[in-house]
């Protein structure tokens, strides 16, 4: 397929500094790009890659002095704008058929989209409701009663158990598990007794969930992934944890049961939560933070213990500083020795 | 189903405040919870919610003043209570049919107990022994020679390798690993040669394996989780690790190669642990602690490296304070500077 | 199988110590060894077990005084030399049948090799490529057009997306996933846009990749793993990341997105490396350590932030003292101020 710069800058609304005619074939980014693509600088890190880059055209939301002959489409959300001109040249997604695999298990009372699609291998227990236009694909186990809604995706060989409620629009990749049993025990003083984990996930529209992903079921209630969240692989979520909408949880986060979290929170790779706290509107935790305690909405965390970003940073510039200043200790401690004896000398 | 609070208060043996004849016909969680349902308070923290639940009666261990018009049935352990009550109105497992599904796959010399559940497309290969009333679900796969007791649960798409030996009352959620290849290799100044792993795992009676688990063989002799310890999601065991009985392992605990834990040891979420090192019995390691050293018997450690929890608290105490106390060294050292000079002057 | 001790130290080019003819029937590691067993150590940290293990004879580096009866081979890489006699008695992996399992679903217009094992329920789709001499056991997945090597080995239930490029003798634990969607999402002010992930990924020859493992696809381009690299469990690898030859990647490693690691680079347990840094050949990260800028060639890094390693112990070794030194400023202020009072008095 082939479009023109002219086309492309009219397509994301962005201004065109140089040929509209150009005719560009493709997409790549700054450093694989060949002549005729289209790329994208978003990441200043990135900018040195410019001078080099064989790329036809790129967009960018600065300035580009002396950029020819690379041509130049400029918009405030560079990220944004190239992500909609890769959708123009490759569809968004495989189009599976609409079709039931001769090898799928389908259990009794199922309630089946038309199309749906439902890959090979795949096991569907009693009472299973599967929306409009979703796909299933091969190796994958829905429990009984699970819904899933409409035009979602489910990659292969993802677990999802009983009584599990998925919206619209989801996307869940391989090797995920929804709804496993919480961990829940009670000591008894000799042994640790397993809770009864008899609550489910609820994943609302337009979530999408990671590669080997965990989310366990609540012991009574829910626990609920709000909508368009979006989550890396290897997270884990523990029992009763409520996620507002629109939040990010970057690979291996892990939230211990019972935390809420409001909107648009961020979890940078790694970080940690405790159970039983509540975490703001717009949160963000620092990769590897450990959140022990409740966050207020608004504040950005790091660290270990984590705490407000800008005194971690404080309490980090003077950590490199420390070794220098127990030495200055050590001097001061014996100057003010020295003086005090030269005193009390004079003093004699 | 319904029970009278007071047949549930005689169940548990709990002290009953309040109306015997008063019919429960379910369990919820406090905030969840409608008139007719039974909650629990364990946690201080959700005490709050007691003024506001709609729940008939409450299971706690501690006086509520004026809790009427909520029945109150007083336990020393509430959890442990509630859990028995769960049980009174949910099953705790489904029960899956005796049978083994047409599409299962079966190999030679098999010992299959009687009555047993093997789902859809699991595979089990030769000399493969299940015991009595034992259940694997759809997609697992059982590799030669392993033997699984009597009462196990394993969940869809759970893999076994080759010669792994599971007790009885075992539960492994979905998508677990039990023997890959633990991660040995010798550097031959070129290249990282593979060291062969011809150990294998044993998983005691009553032990619980969440969902994407990973337990590595052993290279020689056996990777071990000891009776009733319980492994939360995502966590990673090396092989040769030895863990003892009834400890409780968090999400993503990472322990490395050859490491030994005792009895009740409890290792917070996220949690690491280098090679080669013993953890003594009751030790507990907190969230996203670092241990890169043995710790003796009973010890409670934290942070990174792991040190003893009440120094690790002082030391975080301390380091809020540190710029300040920087600060206050750059002022000491003026203050003696100038006095110093003062002194000199003087005595000139 | 029984080879004789002399036999044994010709094959490993070792130094020996004792009776050339004794019999050798197999290896178990010092504390499991018995009489007509051969064992290694490797770590002093196991010295003592030479005392009490029963094993006929060792391979170790340094010399062992009066070691009799025990026989010694002397070889100075004790690890590497013992594997290669694990492999003498025991063969590496088990040998699959050249078969295509019936079960096996397959595309059209695939290139198998010639042997090669397919096991049950693996679903292989449209144009895909396995080279000889290559299993891929149960309930794998294998996405459209997606390449495999020669003389790989993947183990049941790994999910390989479409377009992935797998080199030859590669092996792939359970439960990985190779190619799931780059995370990647641009905000347009109200939700979190998802950005095509349309690249790939490519595995190196010689690569082993451990179970749970996560790979994720580039936005555009290629994820990168280079030859004779080794990744451990429940590693996480962001979009568009590439790893030179022979890295070591121990459990629960994330990298994000774009970062670059050269050769020989050692990541310990749990370690995190934010996105977009480039990391120089040789660089060790210690265990939990959290990378959040380029490393240059050959440096030890450690803690969060990660430091220099040997900065980061003097710090810890400091950190140790910091309640002791706060004290001392505390005393310190103090004199200094009754040294000041005492003079102001004095000179009035």
């Amino acid at each position: 397929m082939k479009k023109t710069l002219g086309e492309i800058a009219q397509f994301i609304k962005g201004e065109l500094i140089g040929d509209a005619s150009l005719e560009i074939r493709g997409v790549a980014g700054l450093a694989e790009a060949q002549q005729g693509e289209i790329s994208f600088l978003a990441n200043s890190r990135y900018k040195n890659f410019l001078k080099s880059t064989q790329a036809s055209a790129v967009v960018t939301a600065e300035k580009i002095e002396n950029s020819s002959p690379l041509a130049v489409v400029k918009h405030p959300n560079p990220y944004l704008a190239f992500s909609q001109i890769v959708k123009l040249f490759y569809p968004e997604r495989k189009d599976y058929p609409s079709e039931i695999h001769a090898s799928a298990i389908l259990g009794k009372n199922l309630k089946l989209g038309q199309p749906v699609h439902v890959g090979a291998y795949v096991v569907v227990e009693d009472g299973v409701e599967i929306g409009n236009h979703t796909t299933v694909l091969s190796g994958c186990f829905i429990g009984e009663k699970s819904q899933i809604g409409e035009n979602c995706l489910i990659y292969p060989n993802v677990t999802i158990r009983e009584n599990i409620i998925i919206g619209n629009n989801v996307i869940i990749h391989s090797g995920a598990v929804i709804g496993s049993d919480g961990f829940g025990f009670a000591y008894d003083g000799k042994t640790h007794q397993k809770i009864p984990q008899i609550g489910n996930v609820i994943i609302e529209d337009e979530v999408e969930i990671g590669a080997n992903v965990t989310i366990d079921r609540a012991a009574l209630g829910s626990t609920r992934i709000g909508k368009g969240t979006k989550i890396d692989n290897l997270v884990q979520i523990g029992h009763s944890v409520e996620i507002g909408e629109n939040c990010i949880l970057v690979a291996q986060v892990g939230i211990g049961g019972s935390t809420k979290l409001g909107k648009n929170v961020t979890l940078a790779g790694q970080a940690g939560l405790v159970g039983h706290i509540d975490i703001g509107d717009r949160v963000i935790v620092g990769a590897q933070g450990g959140v022990t305690k409740s966050i207020p909405a608004g504040k950005v965390v790091s660290g270990y213990p984590a705490r407000e970003h800008h005194k971690a940073k404080k309490l980090e510039a003077s950590l490199s500083f420390l070794p220098a200043y127990i030495e200055k200790i050590k001097r001061l401690e014996k100057e003010l020795g020295e003086l005090k004896r030269k005193l009390q000398k004079k003093s004699k």
